[in-house]
């Protein structure tokens, strides 16, 4: 890496080493981790052991097990997917050293005096054998058309940093030859299924309503209730995510700020999600709702979330098909990491029928003080309705998982709304907590 | 602040808590856990306690002596002149509590069962006569013109609620109302003294030489002991900060490679500083270095720095005459909290002659893989080199202290210039490392 970084310009990249884990970092899923030291689009970022060396090291230890490891692998296979089909080029270098070489190497450094070996280097001829079954099979399941593995001995340093500058180079130059078209071509995993059956969404029943005084007390109940378990979640260290999508004007901000009416102030964070910054440009789609995952304890509320991609982005055409369509499966492997770490997670889609709509919109236009919640985008997307029917048919039917379901709540009534927010998540909570 | 959070639009503002220190932020200066949590330009962040907290409950335990709290309140009343000279509103509210009605709150708390008290919140009714004193303190002393306090009288949750809207409300209206030119004019605090005097950088000796032989003995020797040194510092946790300036073509980027390969790979980052994003835009320019400083025991190169705001930014006119005058002590403050830290802090202006310059860009025209390094603002820069030259005098005048000087390194002879600078790195860390 040394080499590699005397020769490359210091502004087109940069060097990520995993020595000592964070808290903040520990708190959140494994890729919290990584994702924050990615380089942006047009830069190189060289990243040392990075997804690789807890798995491996690990299973060599027996502190993962068989099963662990496979998931562990498989979870890797899905992130460098993830990584190349948004255009980035992945090199994956392995450098073998034959037992002996490595005691070598070893008694070098410690002649040196450069720094003292660690108890777990230490143990590497003792394990070296199992070391080289583990780093076997890793390379084995990992080695993808994607991101294929390039295996380089190391005894010869000279050897060694030539042939892995070269590696570098070939592949910088394939990569940057191959024609853009062809590239969105190769990115097209998945015909999506547009949906024939019935839709989802007139399943739901709007016609629920609730007068003013159940209102007022089923309200200050569950927002007891909530307000309890914030504080419990605080303290079993459970952390919790909520997201909110729905129709223009389905009442969710109204629903999100009952939900936190509630809530300690010091516990919560709303993330409204607008066009992306140029920095959260630079990255994976997915990378600028990561960047916002809670510490353990904390909770975070997505105001419109990663399913901007198959919503909006699909529908206004911001998305080519290719992106969209491996947006699933993205956003399940996303999710699936938070429910793994113990995140519990709560979605929501606010349903409102196109007359109620209509209303609010022209209710809007007549209050001064509502009025900057109205703009021509919201007529726009009203006209597109059915196309939006359909892409929220298709998202609830490919991401709806016995673990996170969709929670399709009827907005027409917003305060039937509200509490069947509010005692959704309760419960969701409730659940969670009960787990640990 | 549930009330505010209720009535204002989660997108235009975030709130902030500060209740768990991550080991990242203890591993920092106390103001980078701020600095990550403010509010971009056009934001509001409501910050719970922020930088009072620590200070006042310090001073409370008595865990703080009177010095130690005398200089904490200095600096708070430093970063908040900081934040309103950039153009921040700073809205300081007090909640005052009588004893007996935070008994009855505390009461109120336990009662509902929400929450446990934590043993600190038990020994409130206890510290009550001397948290009053200490707070009493630091009211008095950070009430300043810039960032007033109000003090609201909380006994009542109704008045408190009603009055704390009213004073944001207040302040944000008169905010608003101030002319720019009104406030650029504040913003002029000091008048730059303009060197009369001879010219610090013509002291600087650029006939110093090295002949190739003694070149490659020393440049060994010390690369030898700064990698055995990168080492020591990661292993005592002590950090180091390395900022290079100098004029283009300088040989700033070879004498931090000679410094980097010395290294490993994963003790290091080198942060190019170019123009700022936009999220680095919408904070104040210090922002974009505090945000790279390095963890425990690690080191950040930052090939230019914070200087461009006296340097580049002052000549070209990209900052105003105010801003960039009250840039030394704003980074006179920066770099106090650095080394207060404990970081050790090492800043190079690497000189080269005129005649120096122009030969290299000359030969770096001519050179295929060197041209990139040459564009038409190194020309333009050229011209201004008077302009610039008084530009340094000043910086290095007003910035050199006696814990963090400036090394003036001759650089017309580039061995002699790499070898000076590894040395000085060295020397610098050597210190830094005894100390402790």
């Amino acid at each position: 890496v040394n080499r590699l970084v005397s020769w490359l310009d210091p502004r087109g990249m940069h060097t990520a080493a995993f020595l000592d884990e964070s808290d903040e970092e520990r708190e959140r899923p494994p890729y919290w981790r990584f994702s924050r030291r990615l380089p942006p689009r047009g830069r190189i970022g060289i990243l040392f052991g990075a997804w690789y060396s807890d798995p491996i090291t690990g299973r060599v230890r027996k502190s993962r097990t068989r099963e662990q490891f496979a998931e562990d692998l498989a979870w890797i296979a899905q992130i460098e997917r993830m990584l190349t089909d948004d255009g980035a080029l992945v090199v994956k270098l392995w450098f073998h050293l034959p037992k002996k070489a490595q005691k070598a190497r070893q008694d070098a450094i410690v002649r040196a005096g450069q720094r003292k070996l660690t108890v777990f280097e230490k143990s590497y001829a003792r394990l070296y054998n199992r070391f080289a079954r583990v780093s076997e099979a890793t390379l084995q399941f990992t080695d993808t058309g994607a991101a294929p593995w390039h295996v380089v001995e190391a005894t010869d340093s000279h050897y060694r940093d030539m042939m892995a500058c070269s590696i570098l180079l070939r592949s910088l130059e394939r990569r940057l030859h191959q024609s853009a078209s062809v590239m969105r071509h190769c990115k097209v995993d998945q015909d999506p299924v547009i949906g024939q059956r019935r839709a989802v969404l007139d399943t739901v029943n709007l016609h629920s309503r609730l007068d003013l005084k159940q209102y007022a007390k089923k309200l200050t109940s569950e927002q007891c209730r909530l307000s309890a378990l914030g504080w419990q979640a605080y303290e079993s260290r459970r952390s919790v995510v909520i997201i909110f999508e729905g129709w223009d004007a389905s009442g969710k901000g109204g629903a999100i700020r009952r939900a936190t009416a509630a809530l300690d102030g010091r516990l919560f964070q709303v993330i409204p999600v607008a066009a992306p910054t140029e920095e959260e440009k630079a990255q994976h789609y997915l990378w600028r709702f990561w960047r916002h995952l809670p510490r353990a304890g904390y909770i975070t509320i997505y105001d419109r979330s990663w399913y901007g991609r198959v919503l909006v982005e699909r529908v206004e055409g911001l998305a080519s098909r290719a992106q969209w369509g491996r947006a699933y499966s993205e956003i399940s492997a996303f999710e699936r990491q938070l429910q793994d770490h113990g995140i519990c997670l709560v979605k929501f889609w606010l349903h409102i029928s196109p007359e109620e709509q209509l209303r609010r919109f022209r209710e809007r236009r007549q209050h001064d003080y509502k009025q900057f919640k109205l703009t021509s985008e919201d007529w726009r997307n009203r006209k597109r309705r059915s196309a939006y029917e359909q892409a929220v048919d298709e998202m609830v039917a490919r991401t709806s998982t016995e673990k996170a379901p969709w929670h399709l709540v009827a907005g027409d009534c917003k305060r039937h709304a509200r509490v069947t927010v509010l005692r959704t998540i309760c419960d969701s909570l409730e659940s969670a907590l009960r787990k640990k």
